[in-house]
């Protein structure tokens, strides 16, 4: 865990193998849209047929969506020295509104390439970095509002909808739950228009930087899937640009929507570098925190330039989306005094130091208008953070969170008004009883602008699993209308995460995402449940197990108690053995229904309505007594 | 895993060394009610100083509840074979209800006694069942009723308010939350009277058989403590007598409150004669399962005098509370034939069954009275299955479980009427916006009677990760006011759960009660997520670790990055690294206010005034632009 980034060679590297292997009974397949170069990923997960009485039935495969890029495609040629193929090209020059630099913009970039030391680490790159023609907007928000439907669009309403046009008609979504939505309005079907309008609105955003032209689109709001983020990054004494890969590739393939780099270390421009050639999903940063590598740690030595030429170096690297802590002011930071745990947020504290030792305003504050013309010079999107977040339950929804809440909300409108996408960040801890505050208030001062919370953990009292206490008021919050759920690992205030605490945070979020999901009632949502609740009912083990979000684990659990094949036919399993169980004798209770004309709901009604008045007088002969 | 139970050696009988170890940093005390043998057990756990500008100040002591019993008790003497010290006895004997039999009711029990080949595994019982006196009542219903406080009843009060007198005088639960009830009335502090009240009002249960004179009495009910159970018990397949003996002091170490034996394997009397010798919680179990062990798993062949021969078995050996599936009647059966999975609780459906077999209302249900009868002779509590509860969440919320539920309701009156304790057992499989509902019936068919759910698991798509997706059900509907929450482990759908799964199920179960507790406003709840707070704000890594429910992996997973013992007081962790920490900003912050004159609340909010209008005029400048 302690290997120093620059035992990196780039020569050496290898793509993990583990994160290369299809998953089992799984294949990808790809729904192509009005233009033959827009094909949208999804995972059709095949299934065995039922054993019935007319003999077997075939089980149609389910589709679900899929974050693992063209890793799990047997037909891609891997290669991380190479980079992913740049799909989104064509769509990004056919606009005509961006330029080709003749270098990078950024001053610290320029220095970075011209020193030799960094070569053997350096991601050869042969392409020149795109900006927006001077005076033009580049941003999907900005197209939204003219009324185009951009291929990132299109792919992204085609990518929503999961192949659930085949599904509806055959009526199997009318058995699910209706939902409650709190005020999300998700249509049956999302048509690329749908998507345009949510986008020109400002109710979701699609991460897409022209500078990342391997992004497979996605959306983030609250009338579209719940999305989830995972964070990787180096620190100073932990973790080289290797396994920050390796997390990426990893993390995508359990379901991270979005990937956050929030390396603090050694080389973060290089790691990012090789983060973003081979990512498939929108990656965020924090660029304060590279900023404050610049000036060497020290907070007060920070000026608006370098954190200027931060912002642009990271664009032109092709990063999606900033998380910028401009809504902590000055006025704000003494609200934290008397808070248990005061500022947790690396970013808040860094400008809580600043504001103090300058007693002056934040300059992301004062430069917040200069910030959005970088932003929409490459439509990169703000996750304007919330750095004054409460780091324990006795901090929630006090004056200092919702002051910089206001404040978001305030620099929310300033965004739109320059047409650049944004997402609001949020906590954190809290207890469950005030998380749905957090979630109207959010709507409220940001006007539904994407909500992008940090759990929240609803009690501080489980180090070594906040997964779980986050996950639970993530579920709550999603439920409520959070758009985008940023895991948690079993290692938060622990340490940093490794693969393992990666894969567990997902599979948490991932639960927690879904569970969502299924309380609003989002379309099609309760198909893989109850897909999977029929296999476990026909005891079709491996189906059971490749419909559930970690295959692997289920199978090696099952195996513990009942290793052999013949198991994963067997008509029972170790928790009853296999002299009684439960779901044979719920066969018995079908034949019973269809003996005595109770197939129907009416005559199941009719029977179970002269039953209810038979056994009441039988009954009557107990209440008698009373 | 598999065990004979037959390799089980009595007198090699060994405690599991690992459950006899105190917990770091943690001593156990006794608080002493109104007389010398009423010893209250709980855990003390003992901080480090803080270091603060005026030098080291000393962190009180933090109390919390502690089901372990004497295992984590160095003075005691553990010998599995001779059991734990019967502390109930005196209160027992002295109130001249009961009578000592000169042997065992139960032909089943005598017909195991005689048996020379079980002598090897027979735990060398010495004591005498007790009964109550003919035509007497002994359950804790029955005096609270009669106004009586019993010892078991004081024991309860000084349990639940944890020494918490002190902490109140000090201000210490000012800060805390005041919670959102959901209807719950939880006293400022638990009085023995009110413990009685609510026990006669049906609103509380204390499981508590005359034969199980090793209990440490508790109380389920939903203006205490959110508490949660353990499953053991082992099958056809698989597990042994010394693994659920280990089992069980393995589960109550990490804080179950109450265990139940679902065993369905072979020697299932003798298994449950050592688990209850040695447990200080109380145990439940399922008579239906053994009952149908002895018709070999014929379901048809069941009868009301096997049945209730089992039920005085089982009472004459201690057992405290009782499933019996007596809701689910003839007329609800057909109404699961059109679920996704049927009907899953196998005592559910052995007696729907039954019922077909015999097209008749269930012996459970006609001969309730006569169940009544014996419970009130030991006080032994119903807890009263939910045999139709749904199997996944498109079954959730039907008319099957929702027309059990009513019966439910019925049945509580009538055990009321004997003066005989109930809680009801709840789901299952459910989406989040449909958990509330499951409380708002159970609350209204069942006059408060205490709930008892199983999860809720909100989603069916993660095998392998079930305590999860039960977890976040079990946290809300423990906040919606469910008493007690029947833990879920990661091994669910897949296996029989080993040490491993024991422990994580209850870790993940304490999280949820104690959010519910945390949401609900439980006077003192806040107290432990603020102390490990505080100690995580003051790098006190040691009482963060030992604060949390599993120290052991907090500081394994903390070690894995940073082992050496200097890190244990570094003022950083792994995730910032040494030059950067956000903690300590907020130091800074504080002597910021302390200058400015913003130390008191007041003077925040004056000083916030002020500065805010300053800024507003300065911000005044970005909007103009606007």
């Amino acid at each position: 865990m302690t290997t120093e980034p620059i035992s990196f060679l780039k020569d050496a590297a290898e793509v993990d193998q583990a994160a290369v292997q299809p998953l089992p009974s799984s294949r990808k397949i790809y729904v192509t849209g009005s233009r033959p170069d827009l094909r949208v990923p999804m995972r059709e997960i095949r299934l065995s047929d039922s054993n019935t009485e007319q003999g077997p039935q075939p089980n149609a495969p389910l589709v679900v969506y899929d974050t693992s890029g063209p890793y799990t495609d047997p037909a891609a040629s891997i290669d991380l020295r190479k980079g992913l193929s740049p799909v989104r090209d064509a769509w990004i020059h056919e606009r005509e509104d961006t330029e080709t630099l003749a270098g990078y913009t950024s001053e610290f970039t320029r220095r970075r390439l011209r020193d030799p030391a960094l070569d053997i680490l350096r991601f050869e790159d042969h392409r020149k970095p795109l900006r927006a023609k001077p005076g033009r907007n580049v941003s999907q928000m900005h197209y939204a509002r003219q009324g185009i439907v951009t291929p990132e669009m299109e792919f992204v309403a085609i990518r929503e909808n999961l192949k659930l046009q085949e599904a509806r008609e055959l009526g199997w979504l009318d058995g699910q739950h209706p939902g409650q939505s709190h005020g999300a309005s998700i249509p049956l079907e999302i048509t690329p228009e749908f998507v345009r309008d949510e986008v020109a609105r400002g109710r979701a955003i699609i991460p897409a930087n022209i500078n990342h032209p391997e992004l497979e689109p996605m959306i983030i709001g609250r009338n579209f899937l719940v999305k989830i983020n995972g964070n990787i990054g180096n620190s100073a004494v932990s973790s080289s640009i290797e396994e920050e890969v390796e997390k990426l590739t990893w993390g995508i393939r359990w379901g991270s929507d979005t990937v956050m780099d929030l390396s603090t270390g050694k080389n973060i421009h290089e790691t990012r570098e090789w983060i973003i050639r081979n990512s498939p999903v929108p990656i965020g940063t924090v660029p304060i925190y590279q900023a404050l590598e610049k000036v060497n740690g020290v907070a007060e030595d920070l000026t608006w330039d370098i954190f200027r030429d931060t912002l642009i170096e990271q664009a032109e690297q092709g990063v999606d989306y900033f998380t910028i802590h401009a809504g902590v002011r000055l006025h704000h930071v003494p609200l934290t005094a008397n808070r248990v745990t005061g500022i947790v947020s690396r970013g808040g504290s860094i400008m809580a130091k600043w504001c103090l030792a300058h007693h002056t305003e934040s300059f992301l504050y004062t430069h917040f208008e200069d910030i959005c013309e970088i932003m929409k010079a490459y439509d990169v999107s703000f996750s304007l953070g919330d750095g004054l977040r409460p780091g324990c339950v006795a901090d929630a929804n006090d004056a200092a969170q919702f002051g910089e809440l206001e404040t978001l909300g305030e620099l929310t409108q300033i965004a739109w008004e320059h047409d650049v996408q944004v997402m609001i960040e949020g906590p954190g801890h809290v207890p469950m009883h005030l998380v749905k505050e957090n979630m109207d208030k959010q709507l409220e001062c940001c006007e539904e602008a994407p909500f992008y919370t940090l759990g929240p953990l609803v009690t501080d009292i489980a180090p070594g699993y906040d997964h779980i206490t986050s996950g639970i008021g993530a579920a709550m919050i999603g439920w409520y209308g959070c758009a985008m759920l940023c895991y948690v690992t079993p290692k938060e205030h622990l340490g940093l995460p490794n693969k393992d605490d990666v894969k567990t945070g997902i599979i948490t979020y991932k639960i927690a995402a879904h569970a969502a999901d299924l309380a609003k009632g989002h379309p099609g949502a309760q198909l893989r449940d109850d897909a999977l609740s029929r296999a476990r009912f026909e005891f079709r083990w491996e189906d059971q197990f490749n419909l559930g979000l970690d295959p692997d684990t289920a199978r090696a659990y099952h195996d513990q108690t009942l290793p052999k094949d013949s198991a994963k036919v067997a008509h029972f399993c170790s928790m009853c053995g296999p002299k009684f169980c439960s779901m044979q004798i719920t066969q018995e209770v079908r034949e019973y229904a269809r003996e005595h004309g109770m197939e129907t709901q009416e005559a199941l009604n009719r029977g179970m309505q002269e039953k209810s008045e038979q056994f009441t007088r039988a009954g009557a002969r107990i209440y008698d007594k009373i």
